[in-house]
């Protein structure tokens, strides 16, 4: 077991209709002007946003609104909401949305007080202070809900990067599972997808011991049983609920502890092809995620080999990884890049931008341009 | 899944040497001054106490002491202690040693900020401030060192009572799984029946899921790995560092969250024992935990049988039961009353002390007096 520090400061409010105590839990934080962020319409239509503006009425909660965030979120709307935040004088951030929402947030959370562009940032900057984030969740996968992470994509320069800072931990979380009922099934399925890869990087490219993959495995089971439930019946607040707990718990520095130096190549594939072709990260993430697993097996067997053993109860690390990808099938998520209508010719192209990446994150001399191509190839 | 709010701040910093960061993490913290609170000589024959002084002095960190915490902590010396802080001023409490040493800084804390008796949180008065709290552990077992609880005796009323607040959560702790190699095989047996037991009190009398389930289940079997190994290699790092890691995880809000209400029936009772007896607290357990499993056993059959089946691969309750108590004994750790020298005519006499912790703890309607006999009788 290596060293390890550990500390997540995020207060997590989980359960039915906690999205109603917004205000309340804005005004005891100390609160009482914030930047209100969210995506396009859905949470209009769905009265999410009449009930959180009704409780920061309640509160005395002033609010300035900065809509329209997209999935992948982009550097030149983080870039407005910066500028809005700074000349509205809020005092914080309300996040209510999904990943993407949460993840422009943190980023104005940290331009807000910051002198220089935001994306300095995403290069290499260190973050030292930002406002406070608080968030109201309405899909569960990305994890941004409890961590420090937040990533953006430069829409000029097609880099999909990322800041990870403890000062962009969320002060608090509100998880309502019943807001994401309303997910759809193929960001339902994108949404396990991304789930079991926040694991499985630390798992396989790390030294876990006993209890880090035996929590790992608890994960990945809790998010292929309740997604199967939740593929038949979306409204099972309880499926819903579990999922949503299993996705917080899947990237909140709980599963690396004591693993030593892991890293994220199935995660920086994957930003490159969502940087390049604006797909859904999830879908993203399923047709490299088998690929991967398949080029990488060899450099750790007997941990595919456990992974096979634990997660569906067969032999080989090819069958389990033939498993995994077979429930990515049944779910309804791609699995080959041309699924996603992106062509075999463009292989270079997209290993060029991870490559870039990989450079970025330290892990160059494992995952070299050629090495990028060799991976996507087994994913035509 | 029900309901929850989970925060739980505390830093946690685990590895080799960590014990020697000690004054620059205060530093760090804000502190100047503190009440360095640990047990007897053990940590000066060891040499932490030189490395933990020395630290302290090179960041300019004063201290006063205040030594001979027992275990069971007494309030006697609880209160000794706050008088000392309150005329020494100290600015935050340090606690190096055991869980018992890290609950005895925590009521310190409590105590050095209010105007009337320490016991008075105890028996219900809410705990509103506290002096920051921050620990090095050298016996891993209570979880202390990541949560909000402190257990103290009153031994003029052979009282063994809690408070639980967020007040009292450390700051940081420093988790060096080798200062735990010294640990003796008996009290590393008592110290996993304890967090066996921390974890199976909410598994069983609580609501849980598969998530839940599955994480107490990561950590019972890590527990009985890891315990095998020490047992056998006192000395294996890694063994007590995974040990150490399932302890912190086991106590420190992650297993119950979502699983509703539930109950720590064997805390109880043992709270009882040892405050009468004076036995070490896994050492209670121990006689208590298969007990109250079989009498409890028909109100909750299917998790019962799921228990057994997931760490022993066993098919009935009894049998898991049974299987769980042959590892008690294998690890040397008591099963009857008798082995702790606890005659069974004084059965009436502890179940009237822990039937007075039931009300204290509502749950009185179960645990009369009468149901409280009847399990000790089958520790007999």
């Amino acid at each position: 077991m290596f060293d390890f520090t550990f500390h997540n400061p995020t207060r997590i409010i989980f359960g039915k209709d906690t999205e109603t105590r917004i205000g309340q839990e804005l005004k005891q934080a100390g609160l009482g002007r914030v930047l209100l962020v969210y995506g396009r319409e859905s949470i209009k239509r769905s009265g999410l946003y009449d009930r959180v503006t009704q409780s920061l009425k309640t509160n005395n909660i002033a609010w300035v609104e900065h809509a329209g965030v997209s999935s992948n979120p982009l550097l030149s709307h983080v870039r407005a909401g910066v500028e809005l935040a700074k000349k509205a004088g809020v005092d914080g951030l309300l996040a209510v949305g999904g990943g993407s929402v949460l993840d422009e947030a943190k980023a104005i959370a940290v331009g807000a007080l910051a002198a220089d562009d935001i994306w300095h940032y995403f290069i290499g900057t260190e973050v030292t202070a930002a406002l406070p984030v608080c968030t109201v969740l309405t899909i569960a996968a990305t994890g941004s809900e409890m961590n420090g992470n937040a990533v953006v994509t430069n829409e000029a320069t097609q880099q999909k990067y990322a800041i990870h800072s403890e000062h962009v931990y969320p002060r608090f979380s509100i998880l309502d599972p019943a807001l994401t009922c309303s997910v759809p099934p193929d960001y339902s399925a994108y949404a396990a997808v991304d789930v079991i890869a926040h694991v499985i990087e630390g798992y396989f490219t790390g030294q876990g011991d006993n209890l880090q993959n035996r929590l790992v495995e608890a994960i990945i089971k809790t998010v292929m049983a309740t997604t199967d439930v939740i593929m038949a019946e979306p409204d099972d607040y309880n499926a819903r609920a579990e999922f949503m707990w299993a996705a917080t718990l899947a990237l909140n520095g709980l599963t690396p502890a004591g693993i030593g130096e892991y890293s994220f190549p199935n995660h920086m594939i994957e930003h490159s092809l969502s940087a390049i072709y604006n797909i859904p990260h999830g879908a993203g993430l399923a047709m490299v995620m088998p690929a991967w697993m398949r080029w990488f097996a060899p450099c750790n067997p007997e941990k595919f080999e456990r992974f096979a053993r634990q997660i569906f109860g067969l032999r080989t690390a090819a069958e389990g990884i033939e498993a995994l990808e077979r429930w990515f099938v049944a779910i309804k998520a791609p699995i080959r890049l041309a699924e996603m209508d992106i062509p075999a010719s463009d292989i270079d192209r997209i290993a060029a931008n991870a490559a870039a990446l990989a450079e970025a994150w330290s892990i160059s001399e494992t995952y070299t341009k050629e090495a990028i191509a060799n991976i996507l190839r087994l994913a035509v």
